[in-house]
């Protein structure tokens, strides 16, 4: 496997799961393990689509855990061949297939309404003026909503899902209310929340959502969870985390 | 002080705040404190509002930690009238004013836009076919939407508190999304929010809310409030929040 000079090799599971990352390009965050973790997908029928998929973490994490399809877009050709270079070296190609694409227009093999899930870990800052930006434009891109909105991200997660199907993302607290608000616009409901807390006497800085398509309103707010104990150690929810992967 | 034949004298605290009760009429509840403790509210300038009062035990607390005008509104006469008797009980006539009239409605004497603060700890549930209300009616009414909905309550509020000012709310957080967005309808934005989790691996039961009127768009999550321990003790967090009272 051939790695670009600013490139490393990740293992996410160690002598079982791997990823090409690079610092000056992208790597996935805990976010992403989160999301992966949070996220209903189904586990022996049925298919699943992960978009802003950046290296290809997601549709690596959730291949642990279920057996179905999972095809991944991303938009970015620098990150969707660092993401496919991942799969080929887990001989993932079988269950994964990654798009090279845009979510305000899906490739035609993207089927609308035909996944049972639907992850998405987006950009979470709103675009701002170009002096403000990362200078980095890969990392840019991966972290404003530079080429794509949060409206745009979950009308395209509801135009791949199917009724009745779900949708998962991770996004900031702060952005709660536009979130549900988008989410019911484009049809998903609001199921399933959960808070993430870095230690248990701080505020959330992660949100984990998932609605239903066409589901009937009502609102679940799991347990918290907490990253770090006050001594600066995981917690057990974290190792338990960890372990399951 | 006379007590009617269903009604009892509880201590809020011990030799220094009473509140009369009847379980056959309403009895306050966790929720009604958690908003107390929950609650901006000016200290020594400026004036507080709470609608849905009940038997008065917001205003009761919020005297505790404000010296500031606090008027309550209460539409049952036999909530107001308990309400009354404790604010006389506990010597706060020189603070507390209690309404007894409806929020669709408000009395002139409260003034619209005048509140720094407005408080609220409305009915949780939907108004439901006669046959499956609580057959008691005064429980009826302070648990369901049937003489107000949640537009009406957040509609009252924001007309009664100043641009700049807070409102504050408990409710479930099944409702989060319906209790968000009437917010922003009527120019409320949610700036705070804290759930409340009854042991930390259990799903959340209570949803504690703030908002700005005419503020900007930035939600903070509040650490998770616990209630109890694993073994069924109260956390450290709890025990303090009594202690405060």
């Amino acid at each position: 496997m051939d790695l670009y000079e600013d490139e490393r090799l990740d293992y996410i599971v160690e002598n079982e799961l791997s990823i090409i990352q690079s610092p000056n390009v992208f790597s996935f965050s805990l976010d992403a393990i989160l999301l992966a973790h949070f996220a209903w997908v189904p586990i022996t029928r049925g298919k699943t689509a992960d978009l802003c998929s950046g290296n290809g973490i997601i549709p690596l994490l959730l291949s642990r855990k279920s057996k179905v399809m999972i095809d991944g877009l991303e938009i970015q050709q620098r990150l969707y061949d660092m993401g496919q270079r991942s799969v080929a070296l887990n001989d993932l190609h079988d269950q994964i297939t990654l798009y090279n694409g845009d979510l305000k227009d899906l490739p035609t093999e993207m089927k609308r309404e035909s996944y049972d899930a639907v992850t998405c870990n987006p950009p979470y800052f709103k675009s701002k003026r170009n002096e403000q930006r990362n200078l980095n434009e890969h990392l840019t891109i991966a972290r404003h909503e530079v080429l794509c909105t949060l409206d745009d991200v979950i009308q395209a997660c509801s135009s791949l899902v199917k009724q009745g199907g779900k949708v998962s993302l991770v996004h900031r607290p702060e952005r709660l209310l536009d979130i549900m608000t988008m989410m019911r616009k484009y049809r998903i409901e609001p199921k399933r929340m959960q808070l993430v807390y870095p230690k248990a006497n701080k505020e959330a800085n992660v949100l984990l959502i998932e609605g239903i398509k066409d589901g009937k309103p009502d609102l679940k707010v799991l347990p918290p969870f907490v990253v770090y104990e006050d001594n600066g150690t995981y917690t057990s929810e974290m190792k338990a985390l960890y372990n399951e992967l």
